[in-house]
């Protein structure tokens, strides 16, 4: 028996035997070529190559996981189609007349370095893209057939060094019971993937690929990270136990999609998703979500080398407010800038990117892309329910100047004579003084939305991307608390919804406090929605009243509060809650 | 008639006939030595001479102007006296085999460069020291005379390009009646220097030097910036009046510096100095200050290459309170981290500085060096009556740690038998959590000091040194406002004094408010204590509680605030405010 601890990257339990994806042999020599057209056309055909074999996979991953899943391919059918990169491998073939092998991997090289040396995990996340794609077109210029998932036959738990989302994508989801690898991130895609598909999964274990055997008896808790080779009886009876509890659980939680989010004594609220791209709406219905409570609109901004034209937004509102039908939808004007540059924006480096020129900011200092944003949001508004939110607010007179911006561009489509819905327009709360001043934002706005994740950094005035200074990341911290019932508070004293869009919104313990305060909205990501539905089912609104009023008035520091939480969960819910 | 527009930097009006500093021909040519030895001879002995010359000039500035004017000289026999800069120089006139002075300008270009590529203008400073200095062993290589002011024989405006601080400390004020350069910022070496000297001075005018004749008259206006040359008799008699004007209300101003501070119906406040080293109590003492409100401790981490002794500390901790003598000192333990970097403390970089590891969180982190600096301060604490603050504090549990500190090195200290004074225990206010938790923190500490500098920045989450977001650095947005009043509400419901050290202290539109806030202690520059000591005397407490509380309970935007501000103080005074 061994056991190994990883990164918990995908929720359940799963015992079987294990199958190993070795990796292929990739390897290559450097040799010098006569003829250097030769090698640029087996490199243009190893891409061809690629790029059917990638469409090919694109099309069964979209039928059979749906668009969300499918996406990566695309993402990878785009590097393949970006004309400077492969620009740089054929002039590097002619110039040093070498072979295309050796090109490609230089060049690759170079890129995977410049990601690598951005800070931001989504970036990260691409050099894993990148990498993976070129490994398929180096197969094909070596004629190495890549791991094929397809070999397996029978149940199986893949133990792999590292698992390319490509690979990820083929699995059968009948046959892999449980996904574990050397390498990878809660984050990464294939992570993600595994989400998606619903297979246990545990990543980051560093040298798991060596301690296994083909055919060892492998348990994978995707709960806590564990990893057990040949477990023991004992501990295979436990773990098939804990695996029977799961999967109760999950039943109980799929029937809760459908209905309402309702208190033990019946106080209703309503709980949506946070969502960074339309091809996640059709995930948060399925896991329940009465609404979008955030959609991110940044990496329409991120994704490609240009701004995105009112049309290709159009497009992409109109889908998410199709998809939502009578639903509420809110989405977020472009929070670019800071820590999200956008290259082509050519913005100067900021020595604090946090406190910097971003969001609003940068929305309203350029007009022209604010402009285009707001034209395609008024536009789509006819197809649903629409409100706009702008993120970063810290004045008013911010406010009134998106508002003016916006009634302008209101008026033009209007003169077009295109049909219009009924938008409202709110701001996001995550700057302290906003929060200070809400008595006063919440006479002029439709409704707040409390961003926790940056509103928690700038009041204890620490980033939490600094590990030196994370700890001070505390949700939980009684003047965090007091600054989220300042906002409820307001907004219920003007008839306005109090809306949350942090993480926080969907944290088990936070929500009770939450509850308690009388905060409408929760939104959250769409895996969170029904684990909090069926929490808040258990949750008296009175005893969660009195809880937040203790918070609120006794406690100094964020350790008290966390106790009383867990008290008062535990005293009142012991064999529902833990 | 030519007029000019350039930086402040020391108040007053001179007019004066023109004085121009010609800049001393100091380029040499490179050339190949035979004996290198000979060259580090040459070079060795034109470093004794500068150093024994800045000797003089050290001891001569010391007697005339005071310690702080002459801190200047000794920085600069300190560079000289630097190992490893001067082996550098040698090391490249054996290697190269070229002539001392083509090898000190190389080496100097290299350390400038690396000066200017750091981003803090007190780095950005001691680049200037380094030139200065190095121009005047350039100036004995060479055998050329250096710019002497001595030959300056009667009263006179100076006109140069670059003044460094070596001549502008041999300036006899009784002649020099104004300074003015093309170089130099506010901050500058010569700015601070020629404001000790109270000689009305204007800096960065680009290119006057090539605009002005010795002997033109000229017209310096210290208070706004405008340089006049050659000016009409009007332009004359309106100056001799505005001199007149201005140096009537110095006198005014002067008589205020043994007086209490009382609001004009009798209510009495304490205006305090803000200091960054032992170097300017004198100054403070001169300008009224009843005492050091906050005594910034970086400068003793960030002027050597090694961390302070305790001995170091307690001598100078022990000076301040001397010479304060019954007079309140708080000190603050280092604010050091973050944009302050400390090299040998090799701390990582970080991506938001502001929100990172400084003040608090270091000498948490780093209890050796958090240790050393209260055991300075515990033994200093015998000379007079002193106050220790911490910087930064976001949470309760880490003002308990830094108390539970200091306990153990008080119990450590009175173990010794040394003597130890009644210190108080309090916290910098500066990050928006402890303003909303104040009525905690009140329970807990002796006192609080607002540092509106950094709870601004924190509060609109926006970095002042931003230019793109420096708009929303706002002291007088209503958020701010009723932060503050939070702070001091929490203060006296504890019966604790609630202080401000913040530039905020000092703003005679802030100070109405404040005053109307019931702040007890106000700490500042000290230049800035006689004008808000004559502002508050003309100021009824009445009238400033109807003011802030209008503030606190109106008002949505910043300019509501200041244009109630200015609309209460010119009705009720409009013939002693503008």
């Amino acid at each position: 028996m061994k056991k190994f601890k990883g990164i918990a990257a995908s929720d359940g339990i799963a015992i079987e035997k294990a199958f190993l994806l070795a990796e292929p042999d990739l390897s290559f020599t450097t040799y010098t070529v006569n003829n250097s057209d030769v090698e640029i056309e087996r490199l243009n055909k190893a891409i061809q190559l690629s790029k059917d074999e990638l469409f090919t996979i694109y099309q069964r991953t979209q039928k059979d996981l749906g668009r969300h899943a499918a996406e990566v391919f695309s993402a990878h059918i785009e590097i393949l189609s970006d004309p400077e990169f492969f620009e740089q491998v054929t002039q590097l073939i002619s110039k040093k007349q070498i072979n295309a092998e050796a090109a490609l991997d230089a060049i690759t090289k170079k890129y995977i370095e410049t990601f690598n040396a951005l800070t931001d995990s989504y970036m990260k996340q691409r050099a894993d893209d990148v990498n993976d794609v070129i490994k398929r077109v180096m197969s094909h210029l070596l004629g190495v057939t890549l791991n094929d998932p397809a070999l397996v036959d029978r149940k199986v738990i893949i133990i792999a060094h590292e698992l390319t989302p490509s690979v990820t994508a083929q699995f059968v989801p009948q046959l892999v019971k449980g996904i574990v690898s050397d390498l990878g991130g809660k984050t990464s895609h294939s992570a993600i993937m595994s989400r998606t598909l619903e297979i246990p999964s545990v990543v980051g274990l560093e040298n798991i690929i060596e301690n296994v055997q083909n055919g060892d008896v492998v348990i994978v808790d995707g709960l806590t990270g564990d990893v057990i080779v040949d477990p023991d009886n004992d501990q295979i009876e436990m773990y098939r136990a804990k695996q029977e509890e799961y999967q109760q659980q999950r039943k109980a939680l799929a029937k809760l999609a459908a209905k309402d989010t309702m208190s033990n004594d019946g106080k209703k609220t309503l709980l949506a998703a946070n969502i960074s791209s339309d091809s996640e709406v059709e995930f948060a219905i399925q896991h329940g979500a009465e609404g979008i409570g955030l959609f991110r609109t940044e990496f329409l901004y991120m994704k490609t080398d240009k701004l995105p034209t009112e049309e290709e937004q159009f497009d992409i509102y109109k889908h998410v407010l199709d998809l939502m039908g009578d639903r509420p939808v809110t989405i977020r004007t472009a929070d670019i800038g800071g820590d999200k540059p956008v290259p082509y924006l050519k913005a100067p480096k900021q020595d604090n990117p946090f406190l910097g020129y971003r969001a609003i900011r940068l929305s309203l200092d350029r007009e022209d892309i604010f402009r285009t944003q707001l034209r395609a949001l008024i536009r789509a508004s006819a197809f649903g329910k629409l409100s706009i939110m702008f993120p970063m607010i810290a004045t008013i007179e911010e406010f009134r100047q998106a508002k003016t911006v916006f009634n302008e561009e209101l008026a033009k489509v209007q003169a077009d004579k295109l049909p219009v819905g009924d938008i409202k327009l709110g701001i996001m709360v995550e700057v302290p003084a906003t929060v200070i001043l809400a008595d006063q934002f919440a006479s002029e706005v439709d409704f707040m939305s409390i961003g926790t994740n940056d509103l928690i950094q700038y009041t204890m005035a620490a980033d939490r991307g600094n590990e030196k200074v994370a700890y001070l990341y505390q949700p939980y911290n009684p003047a965090v608390l007091r600054m989220i019932k300042m906002v409820i508070e307001a907004c219920h004293n003007n008839s306005i919804l109090a809306c949350m869009c942090g993480e926080m919104a969907g944290d088990q313990l936070a929500i009770p406090i939450l509850l308690g305060m009388g905060l409408d909205e929760y939104s959250m990501s769409s895996r969170q929605i029904l684990p909090s539905r069926s929490l808040i089912s258990t949750l008296d609104s009175d005893k969660m009243v009195a809880l937040a009023n203790r918070t609120l008035s006794f406690y100094s520091t964020s350790n008290d509060v966390i106790k009383d939480v867990k008290r008062t969960l535990y005293d009142d819910y012991e064999n529902t809650y833990k």
